[in-house]
């Protein structure tokens, strides 16, 4: 049944429109083999992934298959029994975190991981309220959709327990560039948020963010500020959560974790992880203290997970960072990320429209404006660079933050430098076209000083995706 | 790495005490190896597996493996992308489902489902409480604790949008296998309680349950009660969850799922499957009406989910839903199921302590009572058998029920007619002995009737199960 290729009309009407959206829905993309940072569609032709960070050591990696393979092989058993697996794991990701961070619980995604932080961080506490940042994102499930302005602006609202602190975007937040100390500056509104849930007599349990803010708009943190608000956090009688859950194991370069680009100083009382931990396999974990797990424990009642922790998805695991150490690819995403910053630096010397370029190793974001002074995004522009990537040169990248204005780069870690030229070539060629196309130009912006235009372009977020269609799926219908 | 075999007691001081228990902490069972349903330690010995129902075709089965390592080596991109595989896996499913659930959202666990199917619910009905079983456990999740019973009542409390229906356990229930329509009147207090949570002004969303209550005690719900719930819960404009993540798949033999075991003339609005749909990889799946999911995608927010229907689980899926029926699994569930139910109700009759053998195809429950008349649950002396299953004769079964008093079995759908005389020929033995052994008896009953006596009796749960340790791990420490 599996290798049965049905014909992609009739494939595409029986993905009746669901929840989930499709990339390029206009003209889906059907792959049906992966390599490295390549995707091949039905037709055999080749495509450049710059997304797919969930394939961190490159898609379909023979490694990973192999071991894998080979465990699922001898047993999968949970983790009611004993298995060197799980602690030979448990070791090697200690020794990528600060001594602290020593106790490990195993899950399968990046929402179970979320939502067992936040249990972690309400126990060891006894406190209820989450400070998050504007515009976050950290899963699906109900208690994170609670703490994701992302979502739940869109669904039930904000409960009175959430409370949002701005975006630390030294580009186009509160405080930029050119303030002095913009990092204390953002720390220091946690701090009046702090003040006033303290006013209402209520208590902070955590402060939750991503290392790097992902669908905020590939947003890096300015100097000093997570430490600062730990700081102020931990006064509060709160925890810190760093959500890695984008942005661990390597992707970074000069770290292997992006809350480490904060300094020594700094370490958070819980990390999450996710996407990339098991390459595709659903595996995600939960650091913390051996202080806030023995609360954790202390009430007696057990945390089981069926899956979590299985020989295999550790095996997986392990394979995982075998691959980023023999491979270097964390010398190589800090190689290629510099060099594609580097590139798309100088292209926004010669295209007014590109407002900003941002990142650290493989995670780098272009902020498209169509007026520099006022910083006003580019959105449709974007969905255009995206499309014509896409059609005229089979390289997949997409949009992120509140605007859908910023171009985002996280493909698998064995990026090269040819792929990086390739793609800012390829930018540099459409945005020449673009200016000279009327057709763009005249819609490639949106005033976000007017707050009514904005509602109508989140909601026209499915647009630019470019989506249809559901991982959900009628089969009958 | 991951070979490397590492010292049993080094090992077991890695795994400081956390959340999560060891089965046989007393002396816990390191298993290396996996295949059937059987499972081999370290040193070689074989134990029978009875308790495994994640490895639902038996563990290890090489078509598992073969399909996963193919679609692994070919691609796993998320459901963003098209791919045949999560479609061809809709239909299969489909297929084993009344026609009105024909939409399928797929996840990484049944935590993650149970978790969708209460925002469904309530996204759908707008209405906000929710009906729960007794003793009911649907899963780790903070969303999950709240309808959980068997959890909250150790932690937080109980929801005020959470209401407590009564076990319909007809054999130490409030009516039991001498009342003339147990399912009508069982079915009659969740009508009361409708009504109650009318009367304050409330609305009920969901009546979630589990096809056969599983932590309840392996219950057999009594003829008829779905089907009259289904018929009150949507009088109040709520909808039917039926939690099948322990019971899908065949398990009971003569049906796919366990809720038709409830008859023809009875279809939930929401089907939550789990634990054995990927063989022990993290796959799960939400199944529902046109109807709910389109009130889920009106409001415009996608539902993604990273690793959910991925084509590597989809392969997964689908090769396990070849070999139930290659295999002719639903057969050997009914007949090895029938076969064990009636030597267990020979066994019955020679020892008074066999209170009641209930079960469905591999699904089975052993009640062990001091008192035949009081129906005094024997829970020492369920923990006393399965140590010596364990010990003496290398045979893993464990024990559920809210005082831990019934043996339960749900092995992998290979178990053979020579296992089912094996195991009972030794529960035979060892009852014998126990029967002389003073040492059991006098500490083998609690008094159920006094309520006091039940609170240390569920805390001494950890005790039964006689585990010490976690699946989160101290590395460093």
């Amino acid at each position: 049944h599996i290798t049965k290729n049905l014909r992609k009309t009739a494939y595409i009407s029986k993905r009746k429109i669901q929840s989930c959206k499709l990339f390029y829905s206009e003209d889906p993309v059907k792959i049906l083999r992966a390599r490295g940072q390549y995707l091949f569609d039905e037709n055999g032709k080749r495509y450049l992934d710059c997304i797919s960070n969930v394939h961190h050591v490159g898609h379909c990696h023979p490694s990973i298959t192999k071991a894998a393979a080979a465990q699922m092989d001898l047993l999968n058993t949970n983790t009611r029994f004993l298995h060197d697996n799980v602690v030979l794991y448990a070791d090697r990701l200690a020794s990528t975190l600060p001594e602290k961070l020593c106790v490990f619980y195993f899950v399968n995604s990046g929402s179970e991981a979320n939502d067992l932080a936040l249990r972690l961080a309400q126990q060891y506490t006894q406190h209820r309220d989450v400070i998050v940042l504007d515009h976050a994102y950290h899963g699906h499930l109900m208690s994170l959709i609670d703490i994701s302005p992302y979502k739940f602006r869109k669904l039930a609202g904000q409960k009175k327990w959430v409370h949002v602190a701005p975006l630390p975007d030294t580009y186009r937040g509160m405080y930029r560039e050119d303030h002095p100390n913009p990092g204390q500056a953002y720390a220091d509104k946690v701090k009046d948020l702090i003040d006033e849930v303290h006013g209402k007599g209520r208590k902070i349990s955590a402060f939750f963010a991503e290392s790097l803010p992902s669908v905020g708009g590939q947003i890096i943190l300015p100097e000093g500020y997570s430490a600062k608000v730990a700081e102020y956090v931990r006064a509060a009688g709160g925890v810190f959560v760093a959500d890695e859950v984008q942005t661990g194991f390597g992707r970074v370069g000069s770290h292997f974790w992006a809350f480490q680009l904060q300094g020594e100083g700094f370490c958070p009382d819980i990390v999450t992880m996710g996407k990339p931990m098991g390459n595709g396999h659903p595996l995600s974990c939960v650091a913390t203290t051996a202080e806030i797990a023995g609360a954790f424990t202390a009430n007696g009642v057990e945390y089981f997970n069926t899956f979590g922790g299985n020989p295999v998805s550790c095996a997986i695991g392990l394979a995982v960072l075998d691959v980023i150490e023999e491979e270097d690819l964390r010398g190589n995403a800090t190689r290629v990320g510099a060099h594609l910053k580097d590139l798309l630096t100088k292209l926004q010397a010669r295209h007014e429209i590109i407002g900003d370029v941002r990142g650290a190793g493989l995670f780098v974001g272009i902020e498209l404006v169509s007026d520099r002074e006022k910083r006003t995004p580019a959105t449709k522009t974007a969905a255009w660079v995206v499309k014509r990537l896409k059609m005229d040169h089979q390289i997949c990248v997409s949009t992120d933050g509140p605007w859908e204005s910023v171009l985002k780069f996280k493909p698998p870690m064995c990026f090269s430098l040819e792929d990086a030229e390739l793609v800012v070539q390829c930018i540099d060629r459409i945005l020449t076209d673009t200016v000279t196309s009327p057709m763009i130009t005249s819609q490639s912006s949106v005033n976000i000083s007017a707050e009514s235009s904005c509602i109508p372009l989140i909601s026209a977020k499915s647009d630019y995706r470019m989506l249809i269609d559901p991982h959900t799926v009628i089969p009958k219908i």
